[in-house]
């Protein structure tokens, strides 16, 4: 047994309320005895950009930025690994990003390989290899949100060693959750996202709603728990990591040894 | 619109019982109005075979078996095209197939990639590649059961223009019915699972509890319809194939264009 105790954070970001928002994600995981927490993507700004001057308004460097700061001395304080999502920017490019941060420091970052929708006329597509980071007690893998819907995203991350995918998002569509389970049965690895609740309308059209539901997985395809679809919530649940490292779902079946890499088409 | 007529027929083989199994097949698809009908694994002999030699007194060659030559005789008589699991013998070579036909002759065969558990005893894994075969009004892939449990198998289908997953299977475990709308939302196929139900036990252990649950998913995600867990019923419903011909989820994403092969693992 190596027990890591993980969960998430799932909060109401005020659109461009960054002090507001981060305060009160400091305020839910000061309850948190946890390893590792994850929260939402774009947690401290909100999601409906209207362009992309408003996204730059906002984005930040990382690590040197303040979110990546902010998320720094957390981090340290409360003896944490946090994955968090937040916009980037590097030079003119803007990304939909997330970092992991632990009590020794800053550990790394991804950005969002599949964007979604809109985001298309407000971020560039990520260009940085889908990211597995040794956080001692396990290896933690980072998709962001719309990822989901390619298996090959949690595939790669799998197949790097994670035991723990992180997965911020802000759902807008009903199916991930239940997809997440498989996701989960497909790799046995453990699965934490951790979305957020409440509505945004900063442009015409219908206002977005987002479904909550933040939950954890098993490699087995157990829902260890699922949040509420409209209130913030901060979760911490213990989950046995060496469940994740047997691939054998039964003494003959290997789940990746029996892969048929011969017969697959990329 | 291109309208298929498409649906499944579940049934509870009685073990080795070859002449009524079909009989009992042939009577519910008499009944059926369609294009397009699945049948489950194995659905001539029963699932659980004691060891090689039982299975090889009952596997056949296809195309030139009994079993091929009777589905032959029904898809002509019924204008039916059919796809149904049988155990296939090629020399000393056994292997859990899939076979298809249509009202103007045989179609092809599948062997069945990923063996579940104590199939490793019984039969050799597929050598032919995952198969996608037109019917005329659409495009048909062949997964079998346990191949479910891998993403890059219903991909790879779906890659080489499947615009139907026909996936004759024999469930024992709870997850499949909900992993194949995952399968369909990530891929933007139909997806039709033929399973059985009843219980084998013939060997010491537990008995095996088939699930039944044999469904129809759209592209979307949508159950159109799921039959019982514990009866025989043949079930068809209008789909329309344009749906699985557009991958766009939105205007602005596209299922296969949006894909990150630069950062995938195989």
């Amino acid at each position: 047994m190596k027990i890591l105790k993980a969960g998430f954070i799932q909060t109401e970001p005020e659109f461009g309320q960054v002090a507001n928002n981060c305060q009160r994600v400091a305020d839910l995981l000061e309850k948190a005895d946890a390893d590792l927490m994850v929260l939402p993507e774009l947690f401290t700004t909100g999601y409906q950009f209207t362009d992309r001057e408003e996204v730059a308004a906002f984005a930040e460097t990382i690590p040197e930025g303040p979110t990546t700061g902010f998320l720094l001395d957390l981090a340290r304080d409360l003896s944490v690994n946090l994955v968090a999502g937040l916009a980037e920017r590097e030079g003119d490019a803007l990304y939909n990003s997330a970092v992991i941060v632990g009590p020794g420091g800053y550990l790394g970052k991804y950005r969002k390989a599949h964007i979604f929708d809109a985001e298309k006329d407000l971020f560039e597509p990520g260009n940085l290899p889908l990211p597995v980071f040794d956080i001692g007690k396990a290896r933690v893998g980072i998709m962001i949100c719309f990822d989901w819907r390619f298996p090959e995203t949690a595939r790669t991350l799998a197949l790097n060693d994670a035991d723990v995918i992180a997965h911020p998002a802000n759902l807008v569509l009903p199916h991930c959750p239940s997809a997440m389970v498989t996701r989960c049965l497909e790799n046995r690895v453990f699965a934490i996202t951790a979305d957020r609740v409440g509505r945004e309308q900063r442009v015409p059209g219908e206002p977005l709603k987002f479904i909550g539901q933040s939950q954890v997985v098993d490699p087995d395809g157990n829902i260890l728990y699922r949040a509420s679809t409209d209130g913030e919530e901060m979760k911490v649940v213990a989950i046995d990591i060496d469940l994740a490292r047997n691939k054998n779902i039964n003494p003959r079946n290997h789940l990746f040894q029996d892969r048929r890499e011969d017969l697959y088409r990329l």
